[in-house]
């Protein structure tokens, strides 16, 4: 089955110990369609500047990514500075300009409003909301958020939650979300909000799969060079809600695979700088992969 | 088969955001034995003061451990205080007066020589290597370590590690040995020093077993009452050494149930002060939390 995502596009230019990578095609919306197009078909809404270039759109229509929700307004695509730590393990924003991205007001295609898997990648909740109420009736509509919105827009954030299936965030945004500092106490605590899914993403710890009749985890793919950690996350996501458009049913078995092919895409995409990696992927890497996390994790 | 432990016996005062337990019983070993004597006879080589109280020594002998091991000398016990920080995820030593522990040379009854399974619990690396030496020809040992010995005692644990079947550490003691800050190739340059088992303790996170021809990864237990951290890793390694030794055999999947064992251990440990929860714990309530464990992680 299709599956929309709406989020940014980008330009990154990201500072790590291995080196650095300017102006290089990012965004949530990137790293989420070059991961999910390995297992569905993929349309995605977004805006970028007059500056963004064809080489760019190719990167998406190679892929097989649907481009009719992708708005070129006037002005500058939205571009993003980050420097890692030496370890990796945290990093600081060094620029941002917003620009096209800064008054991004998702217009979704009428053939898009049918789509039945819905991803609304990181953004203001009133925003994500906006998608949701263009749309006809998601089977499974999913949200990433972050701390500025647990933050400083948390009203919004609480009346976005019970629309949705699943809500994906990290540990420390989802402590912030529910006060609670006790992980597993934190994901029940986010699945009484309102989504009947919490995925908790813990980086090299890999994560947890919340939800009203089963918990799950599963830990990192064992990934021996990280190279650049920039989206991780929405390459994890891309993964997840790729594969159950993919799959027949959103069964607990498929929704345990959907984490663990989550969990491989964002392993490729942290090998190479940008997208480099999760572009050039193809199925048999990610089912190769696949297949040694099972074996990693088999307790018996 | 029987289990040997060498290792610290102590008081501790232990200071956690849920109250303040003083005079304790603690110490590597009590937390190893009692954990491990759920599924094996444990044998105890440790000293303590003469002020060590007879209703301790009943914690252990009521529990079934043997006690020949157990030196009683002039002076005082270890005695340990410390203190955790609000999310407990941290502890700074407040006191440590080592008193009878101080000179620890441990010496094995005659009787315990021929013991087949031996856990050379947190010491200096030549006084581990002295245990060794002591014992006719151990069918498993394993030892755990720490920042003191790795940084300061280098040579003697390079000279030791090669001598053991396992070492059990941390996530940053295998960085700080191996020179590593990733940990997958932090553990696989650890097996390479000459353990043929390495199992890195992640706390929360679970923990990761590397050896030449597997690897393993396994969650936590979903503990959501922490109380007090305390003797977790020490848990932990009672668990699975003692699993292992009341097992036909070491084989891949006896080690990887002897992993998910100690893992069940040391989620008891946290659940109470001191040693209350380990030691009340009956062998149906590991079974149960094995189980559980089993099912948080189960791919299918």
């Amino acid at each position: 089955m299709s599956l929309l995502v709406v989020g940014s596009t980008a330009f990154d230019t990201v500072e790590t110990p291995h080196g650095t990578a300017k102006q290089c095609l990012g965004g949530s919306s990137t790293y989420f369609g070059l991961a999910a197009r390995l297992f569905t078909d993929v349309q995605l809404v977004s805006v970028v500047g007059e500056d963004f270039p064809d080489a760019h759109r190719r990167t998406f229509t190679d892929a097989g990514i649907d481009l009719a929700g992708l708005e070129t307004k006037p002005g500058k695509t939205f571009a993003w500075h980050g420097r890692y730590s030496a370890d990796m393990n945290s990093r600081e924003t060094v620029d941002v300009q917003l620009n096209t991205f800064g008054d991004f007001k998702p217009k979704v295609p009428a053939s898009y409003r049918e789509t039945p898997f819905v991803f609304l990648a990181n953004g203001a909740p009133a925003t994500q909301a906006s998608v949701l109420d263009q749309m006809a009736a998601p089977r499974f509509a999913v949200a990433d958020t972050m701390d500025l919105w647990i933050e400083h827009n948390r009203e919004e954030l609480l009346a976005l939650l019970p629309r949705l299936d699943g809500l994906i965030l990290n540990d420390e945004e989802v402590k912030m979300l529910t006060g609670k500092s006790n992980l597993i106490q934190a994901g029940r605590a986010a699945l009484k909000i309102g989504p009947k899914l919490v995925i908790v993403k813990k980086g090299e710890h890999g994560c947890f799969l919340f939800s009203t009749f089963f918990h799950y985890a599963l830990p990192a793919y064992p990934t021996e060079h990280v190279v650049d950690p920039t989206g991780a996350g929405d390459s994890f996501a891309g993964g997840f809600m790729g594969y159950l458009a993919g799959s027949a049913s959103i069964s607990v078995w498929n929704l345990k695979r959907a984490v663990a092919y989550g969990t491989v895409a964002a392993s490729l995409t942290v090998e190479g700088f940008g997208v480099d990696r999760i572009a050039a992927a193809e199925r048999t890497t990610i089912e190769r992969r696949y297949h040694e996390l099972q074996q990693f994790v088999a307790s018996s």
